[in-house]
């Protein structure tokens, strides 16, 4: 039995229409000259960088620009960036702007910069040594929470591994939301990234309550307690009620703007709570197929849901009066909907797929899965009920 | 109309039953040796002090203690602690344990110790030039939430202000929570200090939305928004479960950690949306009568919350929800209650007084008391309702 927990925040959170104008004020908080900014091409081709550059060059800011942030960066990718940074000696500050990629690799750089050596010395956790450098994340997709958590995650080709680097050094100093940013993402990418995020809510509002947790040593993911709760609630709340307008309305901005908070409380949630069973079982079927790693969390997440109902009925209770359902505004005419029921009705909304088999996974795969899942301990621990491997096989063939 | 929000947190916050046994990790994260303790008489007899001096010795820490904190501590205190800390020249961190008061004195030490000077020069908003010292905050009572806060109380004796000395840099670094250190507190501290902390709960949760505040400056209370409105209800809801149990059975160690737990959840919700009219009428009454400022809050908040119905159903009706009113658990036989009547009898339950007159208020201060009231701008814009002195003659009237 585990007696404490332990709430790790980014310090400071910004977020609103046109927020990306109070760059000059945070920058001045760091004293800050010279800013190195880590993007991807996305970001040049929609225009974002080009409106941020705007900002900075405008109150005479050094900028310069490594824009070739990959979707879970190679360990091969953070030495270039590393590299390229170390040419400019003099870099104050470190802004990640992009989807979580770029803010992951960010994270590494910044790392890296402060501390040096090479990304694989960071992967055990406790490794990172104090701060990293300065860091600001600017997202542009509502889904990771990267901008608040303690997580990037780097592809170590070498070995054929995705891998994590964890601590709470890792959460960048600022995050600074505008929903505006967010207007140009893509109905599919939204969708994805938006249903990750409520993944994100509903696997650590109903993580296993921290005194529970088996682990003696300091551990990031802790189990829910009060804080992770009322984050994770609030996200579940925000992301439920405008997902399916931020996918079906790309320019309403009041959705986006929701997605964009509701993102950034799962974050808060996850990153001290932890994600459970269904990021679990995310991993090895990630590793199969080339689903975006929300179409994935997101199709679980109601198997998941239904697995988890017997020990979690009072927190499943309270996500079914946020929902509003069974007299509610989001009241079925004639069925009683659970809120399993109600998150597979909203992934269907948004055009996602419901069945392992339709995204390229195969029957015989689902043993291997199953087995592969229970080793990552750090999120089956969390988990409200403990599986067996044949649990979780049924549980796969249930969604297959 | 304001476009964005800013959230600011303690990055660090540690809570449990034998917290106070991880001070060694948490000095070590600072390289810390030699610790400056800020604490009160009361913290000295009750023995807390030396249970924590215990620990610190055990781990060979070099502990220098000014213990003669006071409540509200004259600024002849503070330079009487700062002189003292200073004739230590070697200190790396500064604890602040106990009450709010002790946490206060040692924001302010932390600030002049960092940026010298007078706390006369800290006075105006936005003069804190940046970081204080490295700062650990341990209460030992629930109810102010000043471990997490950005703002201290100091009382300015030669011109007869008290005064508060606001600014994000003061949050401690780091707020250490022991539930156990809250066991010995009488029923009447814990009643006064909680239902204060139940104040800053509703007050920031029924705070006018950020995008209504009428300021065009940066401001510290800003007004309601999500993560605010997440930490602010499940602190309402903690402290109203839990408040009878912490005052009628003083050593319910799961009443007093949730009630610790309620009031840390209150401290991030307020010092970030602000309190509102029920603080703002609380200061010039504080003025006269000589009651802990929480006997005079609680007293008010059911008289603020029927002034406030009108302007914020939505929230009232949740409030109610969480209150499990009116069908839920708590519901009267016959009665249907609303959650400001709900207050009020938990004030009654908890032996606190619910009118002006029994604390000693004269009828004819009312109309003074309105009018000074609306003159404390950073609260007053924060109120749901724009008041005019008329209303708050009639609200006072009614809690006369
Ligand atoms: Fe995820
Ligand atoms: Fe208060």
């Amino acid at each position: 039995m585990r007696n404490t927990w332990e709430y790790f925040s980014t310090k400071n959170i910004i977020f609103g229409n046109g927020a990306i104008q109070k760059i000059d004020g945070i920058l001045r908080r760091f004293n800050a000259k010279n800013v190195f900014i880590i993007t991807d091409q996305g970001i040049v081709q929609t225009g974002i960088l080009e409106k941020v550059l705007q900002y900075l060059k405008l109150h005479r800011y050094q900028c310069v620009v490594y824009d070739q942030a990959t979707p879970e960066p190679p360990i091969s990718s953070v030495m270039e960036a590393y590299d390229f940074a170390q040419g400019e000696n003099n870099t104050d500050v470190i802004i990640g702007l992009g989807g979580g990629s770029s803010i992951d690799l960010a994270k590494v750089v910044a790392l890296l910069m402060e501390h040096g050596g090479h990304p694989r010395n960071y992967f055990e956790e406790g490794n990172v040594p104090g701060p990293i450098a300065p860091l600001i994340a600017i997202p542009t997709t509502a889904g990771t929470g990267s901008e608040v958590t303690s997580v990037a995650v780097v592809n170590d080709t070498d070995n054929d591994l995705k891998v994590g680097i964890s601590d709470n050094y890792l959460r960048p100093a600022v995050a600074l939301l505008d929903p505006k940013l967010t207007i140009g993402l893509p109905p599919y990418v939204t969708a994805c990234s938006g249903i990750d995020a409520l993944s994100h809510a509903i696997e650590s509002y109903t993580a296993l309550e921290y005194k529970h947790i088996k682990a003696s040593e300091d551990i990031l993911f802790q189990g829910s307690f009060p804080i992770t709760d009322a984050l994770a609630l609030k996200a579940i709340e925000l992301i439920y009620e405008n997902l399916v307008l931020a996918v079906h309305q790309g320019s309403n901005l009041e959705a986006r703007a929701s997605m964009l908070a509701g993102s950034v409380l799962a974050g808060m949630a996850f990153s001290n709570a932890g994600n459970a069973l269904g990021h679990a079982l995310a991993y090895p079927i990630g590793g199969k197929v080339k689903s975006p790693h929300g179409e994935i969390t997101g199709l679980l997440l109601p198997y998941v849901m239904r697995y988890n109902l017997s020990t979690s009925k009072n927190k499943m209770t309270k996500i079914a009066q946020v929902f509003e359902l069974n007299g509610g505004k989001h009241a079925a005419k004639d069925v009683e909907l659970s809120p399993a029921d109600a998150v597979q009705q909203l992934v269907k909304d948004i055009g996602l797929p419901t069945k392992l088999s339709t995204i390229g996974i195969k029957e015989e795969e689902l043993q291997e899965i199953s087995n592969k899942t229970l080793h990552i301990e750090r999120l089956i621990r969390n988990n409200p009920r403990n599986p067996r491997e044949e649990d979780l096989v049924a549980l796969l063939k249930r969604a297959y």
